[in-house]
């Protein structure tokens, strides 16, 4: 199953091509649009004011409420834009954002309203995709599950990469506030209000569990390696920044008896005793839980004033970012990172 | 420029495949030879005593010293392999390697000694094949150079990430340790040996730049973003759990007007006053340098005694590590990140 | 340049996915709308009587009428769709259909209404997808026309191999019925109606040359040579069961001395004399107009009883089909193979 | 399964880097050695006198017998080479062979002795791949046989496409000189010899069977269906300009009341009664065998003197092609496109 977005945050619409999506799938569309709202706008002051029905239309690939396995082209009708915001920074690349790279890559045809095709509106179609994902996996016993590792520097409790986490993932993904800690999450909530007080955003991390995986799939080559397969498909999430399984970065500071993962028969499932490699070794799942942590960029656009340069002079500019913006899409981007994973597993059990 | 290494440890050669090799490479030897002696064993007491003469035979793709822009294959034949050391440990899977995931991909069948196609020997071919790549982009004025970041939780200098730092780097590749500051890597080494006198093993980190992109390359979208093109090729790395770019994981605690990187113009070239995107901005290189980092896990194989199974009597078991092994190999997988990171390069410039 | 068509004859739009379009183009409309005319029903009773609007929808991808390098997506909505024609055979595979194979391998989820995603309706988007590759193509002065090659038996002329035709294939796509010869195209036509009358069908092939197509473009090795790309999208198009180059299945009875094309100066030019090898030695284009026929099946819809199953019973059933049918589609496939062509080229040109 | 063919007839090897083979198949290596038998030369005088020993040497992806699932390279050793026999045409582009276009190609940097990487020797390789690729489908009870269709107008019998030929296939792969009818093979030959007294070279054409594909495989898309994927390997066979399923070109003269294959309940297997379709309706396969023929054109490589140019003056020049040529490379191609056809059904598999 592969899949092209494709829409720009002004033009008609978002959506996204599915290609090898099994036949007979019986589509939960209202699975589907929870994971939209999951990741919608509006719900609380922490987001852009930007409201977005996301209502979804499939074009093709489903017939009589299931796949039909052929090609699956969904929609998602663009409907609250404000096209005016934007034309006068036409020329004025937003730091942060793809702005100036865009510019160059589509010789200053891109549509750049809104950000265009690097809009955050480009993952609602990607969260409808992998909501089909989910429901594929659901089949085969394979869960997806993410929450707030952590915003402005405020911490999270983190899972137990040894445990199927399922159920308390499944808690988290119906709060309002994605973080297992409700406490934390509180205080969160008050960081992203003060950097919005003050004009500014705040970044964060999300950690994101994939259960039931068979043990055993994968390889070490290019191309067919699960991290780099999970990989690919996280790096282009807009805003995500880094990716790291099991214990990542923090494996610098290990020294191998502490990171080598003992492997132990519990009754008779083999398992280790920590998941310090997140459930992967030499590109290939061994059992365990697939772990990993991706970090996610604050939002560029901010009310401060910024440097920039003119597109139609060629000189140093002052730029203020005007229109809707989220302080964080941090929370929101939890179902977003969900929607990519199980569309990588997807991917992956085809290898 | 795509490639497939191929090899196992103890089998008749290690080597890669490369396909769309561009016509009319004048094949700078000596260089290819450079490179792989920088990921040679043997240089001193911090390496594996297996030694190799790394003498690459090119079958094909070659003729009259230039490359032909048919398919090119070299190989690299094993000639220091001792399998006895192996054999015993053919049913217990070492804790930390991919031995286990492997038994069950490969259904038993893999080559197990010295692990086979999971062993760090498969990086000579992805040195060779990077030190290609890397002649190929310096005719286009690319350099890719790279420096350990950090072992054992001693820190390197950092680059200046605005700033070509090939200089800096090209200095960094004639040392036997490559670090910035000799000091700090006087106490890695000192770190390196003091973890293999107690019979274990240090992971560290390795930074990783790329001078001289043009700006406006990649894309937003799945298979085209420059950062996802590179995690591909890294995660593909032996020992590699973690991709940063820029700022990478800092990027979580700090503030939207710390993080964007403002836009100036030097002279009439555009700049940013920082990079903490590493160079990449919606999937699209921006013009400043691409600066990623990753982790490379501590070396599983450590003379500790190990708890495990036994894939014969489905067991617990207890094993102890035999034969030549790395208390680390952060040092030597510098020219690999390099390698890997001109690869994607190639593959990059023609998205 | 690749693109994903999708959707069925009674869904609600049939469309195309295209990644890689170049940034920039300002898009002819008209011109997608004259391709679409050349292959649409209901100019005269030699088609169905279905009749459509064609109507191209951009949903992504173009801004201010150009392309702006991202995915483009265009659709084209049903809308004289009448599927109770379709229900009473849902269980009785037409002979010479996909139905019976499409059964098995979607598991009878296949939209089975007017043949579903199998249905000549889907070459609309394929033919709005060409004619934007043909607007690409046009400014590297790159040309595809066809003429249908036979009907029914009765042969056109053909074009001459060794000059670029482009003037008289433009001339014959202002015709109503795309033959180089307006007789041939007349007995053709009658044969058609015969066979319309006789409740049958009948058969053709078509030709197709690509002018001005660089030299020195593909390679001999699979997924680059240019018979291979060529092929892979001509198979594609629905009802094609053969694909020849130059003098292709002639080629069998000639001897080298009359199949080599001799090589001569033409000028400062280098040309060929005849052009056996259409254009392509090797897998490599030699500069000579790239030349190739394509059989089409005679359309397997038919008003004569036929012998088939019944899949809910298996056994053995009779099925007269109604419904609206053409008695011959090659006349109507002549801009599909020229679009199919096109982007061919397309996705050669990045080899 | 995928594989890339590598190598120059000069060079010091030819071989073969496959990926995706599953491992634990224990390779039968005379089967190997037989069918790089069937391909070899100097068995007679209808080839040319070059001899080699073709002996397969296995560098990865083989361990104790058996494929290891890890990426498989075998070499080729080039032994009898001649390359002075080819200094002298350096300059003088051989018509019918790709010496023009490559040196276009490759900017003159190919290996051009023996024609390099376009040598006929290429297919010992791609046979060898193909003997491994029909081990594998052996254990899928799925068979690839073929037979000389025609050569010089001479017609084999045809293979009865709606049985399953694989005893008749099996005993033609027995053969000298692989045809069904052994009268109509004596006349072929008479006819090599014939052309070849003339200094002259002969065509034909192959008709392969693929017996006990799955039923239900392929899709109607691009890149998923069934001609289309054995298209593309079939065209990468040097000297194959066509490629038609079933019927194929007649297709052009049918009515679809003969053209249309009746299904019909055999017992209780779905069969058809006629196999114009090849097996294969919409991109999918449809349970009868698969059956195609391809047109080899006649050797380009004749001894009568021909017209071609000079690239070094940019003149029009005589050739004289010296040097060992097959006045016929029909025969030794049969199981050349039976191996494409083994490695296109395993490409097929997976999709």
């Amino acid at each position: 199953m592969r899949y092209t977005i494709f829409g720009e945050s002004h033009g008609p619409a978002t959506g996204v091509t599915l290609t090898g999506v099994p036949a007979g799938l019986t589509l939960d569309l209202a699975a589907i649009d929870r994971e939209l709202a999951r990741r919608a706008t509006g719900k609380n002051n922490l987001s852009t004011a930007r409201r977005e029905a996301d209502q979804v239309e499939f074009l093709s690939g489903v017939f009589e409420g299931k796949t039909t396995g052929t090609p699956l082209t969904l929609i998602i009708r663009n409907t609250d834009q404000r096209s005016k915001d934007y034309s006068k920074i036409k020329h004025l690349p937003r730091p942060g954002h793809a702005d100036y790279p865009a510019y160059l890559r589509y010789e200053g045809c891109n549509d750049y309203r809104g950000g265009g095709h690097f809009s955050g509106r480009l993952t609602a179609p990607l969260v409808a995709a992998g909501a089909i994902a989910k429901q594929l996996l659901s089949q085969e016993g394979i869960f997806t599950g993410a929450h707030i590792a952590s915003i402005a520097g405020i911490e999270d409790e983190r899972l137990n990469p040894v445990v199927n986490e399922r159920d308390r993932l499944e808690a988290v993904a119906e709060k309002e506030f994605p973080t297992l800690s409700s406490e934390r999450g509180e205080e969160m909530q008050k960081a992203i209000l003060e950097a919005r007080s003050e004009g500014d955003s705040v970044g964060g991390a999300i950690e994101c569990m994939v259960c039931g995986l068979p043990e055993g799939v994968g390889a070490p080559d290019l191309d067919l390696n699960v991290e780099g397969i999970f990989a690919r498909h996280l790096f282009a999430v807009p805003a995500v920044k880094g990716v790291e399984f099991g214990a990542g970065f923090s494996l610098a500071y290990m020294r191998g008896s502490q990171a080598n993962d003992s492997i132990y028969m519990a009754g008779n499932v083999v398992k280790t005793r920590t998941n310090h490699a997140g459930g992967v070794n030499g590109g290939i799942t061994n059992g365990m839980p697939v772990v990993f942590t991706v970090v996610m960029r604050p939002t560029p656009s901010i009310a401060k004033e910024q440097d920039t340069i003119d597109l139609d002079t060629w000189q140093n500019a002052k730029l203020t970012v005007e229109g809707r913006h989220d302080p964080c899409i941090v929370h929101r981007a939890v179902p977003v990172i969900e929607a990519a994973a199980a569309l990588a597993v997807c991917e992956l059990l085809e290898v």
